[in-house]
C-alpha cells in the first residue's frame, strides 16, 4: 500500500538514505531505493509512494539539479519537510586490504571534488574511475572491480565491506539539504522558523526582471535564502529561478510577496512551507519592523477607516 | 447654515476665488473669503463651512506650504475636488490711468516672478511694493496709495479699477491647482482619472527612507505626479512629504501602496482621492502589467488555493 | 571695497545677522543688511559683496524657499560655510512697558507658529499683525505702532527696546541652517565632516525619476540629509530637488555619485562642498563598507589590471 | 608546441568539437580531446594548450556547471570567443540495423530530456542506459554494446555507424553556447555587440546582497544577460553567481558597474569580453540615456570643473 511507502534516491547505502532514516516515520514505512531523482519523484506522481526524500542543495551525490528541475515541471509536488546531514565519506575497502593495497578508487563524480586533497596526500597513484553513485561503488568493491569506494561509513555494512579511513572531507562544514516531498496538500502549520520554496519564471525579453522579483521581496522584509537559476529548457537566456524565503505561507508579509511574484511573473509555482531543519524558533530573528502579521493587520484596518473616510 | 458655506483664500478678487466659481455648486453657496488658508481650513474644521478651497500647487499667491503644512497637521480633513486654473495677470488701474502715469506698482510676493520680466521690459523704473495679496493690491490702488497692481482681470470690477494690460505672465502654461476640502468622509467612488493625496513622515534617523517609500509605491506600479517636501517643525532633518499619486484608494495596487506606506513610516495621512481635473479616464494610461484589479483578484486566488495545495 | 564687504538678510537684528556674527572674519567685515534673500545673493553676482548669510533651512524668518530658488537659478553661486543657530524669540517692548499693557504684538509670519501657544497662554487677547521681518516688527515698536515684538534678544538693543520675556519658543530643538555664499571657486578642503548640496532637475514625464536619482546615492553609500523639492517655474509636475549628501566632492563615492546624476538629470547644479557645523570629524560615521577613497582606488586598480589581464 | 593546441570536452565527435570546428583557425591547430572539463581547461592552465573550447550554458552533454566551478575556482583563466551551436540529434546505428531492430539505446544523460519524446513516439519499448557523452555511446554501438545512440550527426562518421534519424529535438531553439578559454591577457579590442563576463561571490550573511549586486549594473544601465548561481563549496548557503553583461570592459558605464561590484562583493573574478556569436553591432540596442561613454566623459568633465568653481 502506497501510503506507507516512502522512496529515495538510491540506490542503498547512499547519503540519502542515511538522511531519510533521521526521520521518526522512516522506522513504520516501506523504505524504496530508486534509480534516479525522477524515478523517486515519479512514484509519488503516480500514486506508487506517499513521499519521496531527494538532495536539494550542495548534494555530494547529484541529483540537485535534477531535483529543481522535477519540482519545476511535471505534475505540481510540494515539500514537507527537510533534513540536514553533515556529509563526510569513508575509505570503504573489501576486509584485509591496506591502504598500501588500494590502487583504484571509485565514487560519484560530485563527490570527487570533496576528496581530492585526502587523495593528493594519501593516495597519489590510485587511479580514479567514477561510479553512478557513491553507493554504486561500494557494490563495486564488494564485486572487486574496485580496490576501495567513497561512500558513506553507513553504506559498509550494506556492501560487506570496512571502512577503512572515515571522516574524509575537504570543504569545511559540508553539508546536503534534502527535502521530503509529496502530492500538493494543505502546508503544516507554521513553527516560527519556516522556509517557503518557490520556482519563478522571469521573462526572458526584460533585462530587470530579476531585479524586480528581489524587490517584491525586498519590500515586504522577506529575507531569500537560495536562489538558484535553472535553464527553462526553452533556449539560451531563459531562466527560472528556485527561491527559498524564510517565513510561511500564512505570513502576511510572504503572502503579500507572492502574489507580487505571481503578478509580474509568467509562471510562479509554490513549492511549500516548511519547518526549517535544525533551527529551533527563538534562533529566528525577527521579522523587520512593519513587516509582522500584526503590522500587516492594523494597516489594513487603517486603510479601511480611510476607505469610510475614519482613519 | 454652514453646509451651504464655502470658504476660500480670500479676500475677493484672488484667483482662488476664481478657481472656486468654477464649480458647478458654487451658484448656490455662500461663498465667504477668509484672511489666511489656515483661517478658511479651520472654519471647515469647527463646522462653519462645508468646504474650503485653497491652492495647493504652484500658486501665485502663495499658500501652497501653508495648505500643506495645515493638511499635515491639526484635525484630519479630506480633498474631495481639484481645480486647475491658468495663471495670467492684468495690470489693473484707475480709470483714466495711462501706462506712462505708473510709477508704483504693487501685488502679492509670489506673483512678483510671474511679471518681473514684463515690468523690466514695459515700466523700467516703477517701484514695486509687495502687498498682502493681489487682490489687496488692487484694493490699495483704489484707495490710492499705488498706481498700479498685479491681479486677476476679473478683480478689476470688484475694486473698481480696469485692466490696462491684460494676458501677462512668464512661464510658459502657469497655472495652479487648487484643492476643496472637507472634513473626512468616504471618498467619491473611482472614476478612472483619479489623484490619490497622502502626507508620509519619514524617520529623520534612516537614510534610506525616503528611498524605501518610493519603493512601496513603485513595486505596485502606483506612478507618482507630486513629492512635495516639508519640514515636520521638529528640527533640522525631519520632514514629512506631500505625495500625489496616479489612482484611487480602491484599487488595490493603490491600496496595498498606502498599507505599506503605513507599516514601514511612523505616521501617514490619507488626505483623499478625487478626480484629476482636465483628464477624461481614456487619456489615463492602463495600469502597469500585473498591477490592475483583475491581477490582484487572481494572485489572491491563487495564494489561497496554494493554501490549501491545491494551486 | 566689496572684498571686505558681506551683506545679510537684513533688516539689523534679525537672527541672519546674529548667525553673521558667529563667523570670527565678521568681526572685519562691512555687514550690509539687504531688503531679501534676492537682494543679498545679487550683491555677490554683480561684485558688491564677498559673500552673503541667508537662511536656508527650517527658518522663523522665512527665505528658505527664496534661497533655494536662487541658488537654483540665476548666476552660479556657491557656498562655502554653514551656521547653525537655535531659535529661541524675546517679547521686546518699549522700556517700562508691562505684559498687561501689551494688546498687539507683532512679528515675521512664519515666527507665529513657534509663539503661538506661549501666547495663548500669556496675552489670550493680544491683536497679532504680521509684521515684514522680525527685526521689522521692532521697529514698528520701537515707532509705538504695535506694544510688542517677537524677535530676537539681541535686537532690542539695535531698536532702543527692552525684552520683557525671552526664551520663548514651540518646537522642540527649534533651530534654523544658514550658509554663506559667494561666487564659484575651489571648494575648501574636505575636513573629515562635509556636506556637499546640489540642486538636481528631474524629468517631468518620467514617473520613477527621482527613485532612480535617490539609487544614484545609494548605490555608493552616499547618505542624504537634506531632500527639499521647489517647483523650476515651469508649470504643475515639473520639480528640481535641493537634495544635501555627507561628504565632500572630493571624495570618490560622492563624486560618482554627482556624475551618476549629472548623466541621468536634465540639469544638475553643484552648490558646494563645506564644513558642517557642530560636528566634528570623529562623530561622523565610517563610510559604508566598500565607498571609502582607498576601496575606490583598489577597485579602479583592479578594472586596469583586468583590461590588461593581469587581475 | 602548446600555441598551436587546442583542447575540448571530447570524446571526438561531441558537439562540442563541432563547434571547435566552426572557427576558422581550427583548421590550423591541432585539436585534442579530453576527458572531462577539468582536464580541458587544465591543459591551458599548465601551458600543454593554447586555448581550450568547453560548453558553458544549456548544454546536452553537461559540463556546464563543471566550466563554471572550474573558471570561477584555481588559476584564473579568460574567455576570448563565444560559439553557438543548434543543438539536433541524430539516431546512430551500425549499418544494417533497421529502428525495428532497435532495443537498447543509450546517450549523455543530459541529452535524454532532448529526446525523450522522440523515444516516447518512436520506440517506446527501447531500453534507455547512460553513457559517458554523446560521442562514448556512439563508440559504445560501434561495439555493439548497444543497438542505437543519440548523438551529433557528425560523429556517425568517427565511428563508423550511420545515421537512421536526423533533426531529433525535443525543446524548441535548443542551442548550447560554448567558450574558448586561454590564459589571461588583453581582452580583444570591442566590437560594438560585447558580452562581459565575472563571477561573483556573495555575503552569506547579507540576505540583500544579491539585490545590490544586481543594482551595480541597473544604475549604471548595463543589462544582464546571464544569471547563474553557483555553490562555493564553503557550505549550504554560500553561492557566487556567473553574471554575462552586455557591453565591453573598456566601455565606461560596464566598467564602473566592475568597480561597483569589487568594492561590495567579497570577491570578483573578471572572465573576460569578447564578441557576441551571431549578434551584429548594429543589432545592438543603443545603450540607456546618461550611459554611454560620451555621457560618461562629460560628466566626468564637469566633475571636474565642479570642483575646480567653473561649472
Amino acid at each position: 500500500m502506497s501510503a506507507t511507502r516512502y522512496t529515495y534516491l538510491g540506490p542503498e547505502g547512499t547519503f540519502t538514505e542515511a538522511a531519510l532514516r533521521t526521520l521518526p516515520e522512516a522506522a513504520t514505512r516501506e523504505l524504496v531505493p530508486m534509480v534516479s531523482v525522477p524515478a523517486a519523484l515519479d512514484a509519488v506522481r503516480n500514486g506508487d509512494a506517499a513521499a519521496a526524500l531527494v538532495p536539494i542543495e550542495n548534494s555530494v551525490e547529484g541529483g540537485v539539479t535534477a531535483t529543481l528541475d522535477e519540482l519545476a515541471s511535471g505534475e505540481p509536488l510540494m515539500i514537507y519537510r527537510e533534513v540536514l546531514l553533515p556529509i563526510t565519506f569513508a575509505l570503504l575497502v573489501r576486509p584485509g586490504t591496506t591502504l598500501a593495497g588500494v590502487r583504484t578508487v571509485t565514487g560519484h563524480p560530485v563527490a570527487q571534488p570533496q576528496v581530492r586533497n585526502w587523495l593528493r596526500q594519501h593516495l597519489p597513484d590510485a587511479l580514479w574511475e567514477s561510479s553512478a553513485s557513491n553507493a554504486d561503488g561500494a557494490r563495486l568493491v564488494q564485486e572487486g572491480k574496485y580496490d576501495a569506494a567513497f561512500a558513506g561509513e553507513f553504506a559498509a555494512a550494506t556492501y560487506g565491506l570496512e571502512a577503512l579511513v572515515t571522516d574524509i572531507h575537504d570543504a569545511q562544514n559540508a553539508e546536503t539539504r534534502f527535502v521530503l516531498v509529496g502530492r500538493p496538500a494543505r502546508p503544516a502549520a507554521p513553527t516560527g522558523a519556516d522556509r517557503t520554496s518557490v520556482v519563478i519564471w522571469l521573462r526572458a525579453d526584460r533585462p530587470g526582471a530579476l531585479l524586480e522579483l528581489l524587490q517584491e521581496f525586498a519590500v515586504r522584509g522577506v529575507s531569500l535564502m537560495l536562489i538558484q537559476s535553472r535553464p527553462t529548457g526553452e533556449g539560451i537566456g531563459n531562466y527560472c529561478f528556485a527561491v527559498d524565503a524564510e517565513g510561511h505561507i500564512s505570513e502576511r508579509r510572504v503572502g503579500e510577496a507572492l502574489m507580487g511574484l505571481k503578478r509580474i511573473s509568467p509562471r510562479v509555482r509554490f513549492l511549500g512551507s516548511y519547518p526549517r531543519a535544525g533551527v529551533a524558533p527563538d534562533e529566528v530573528g525577527q521579522p523587520r519592523p512593519g513587516t509582522s502579521d500584526a503590522d500587516f493587520t492594523e494597516a489594513s484596518d487603517w486603510l479601511a477607516r480611510s476607505q469610510d473616510g475614519r482613519a
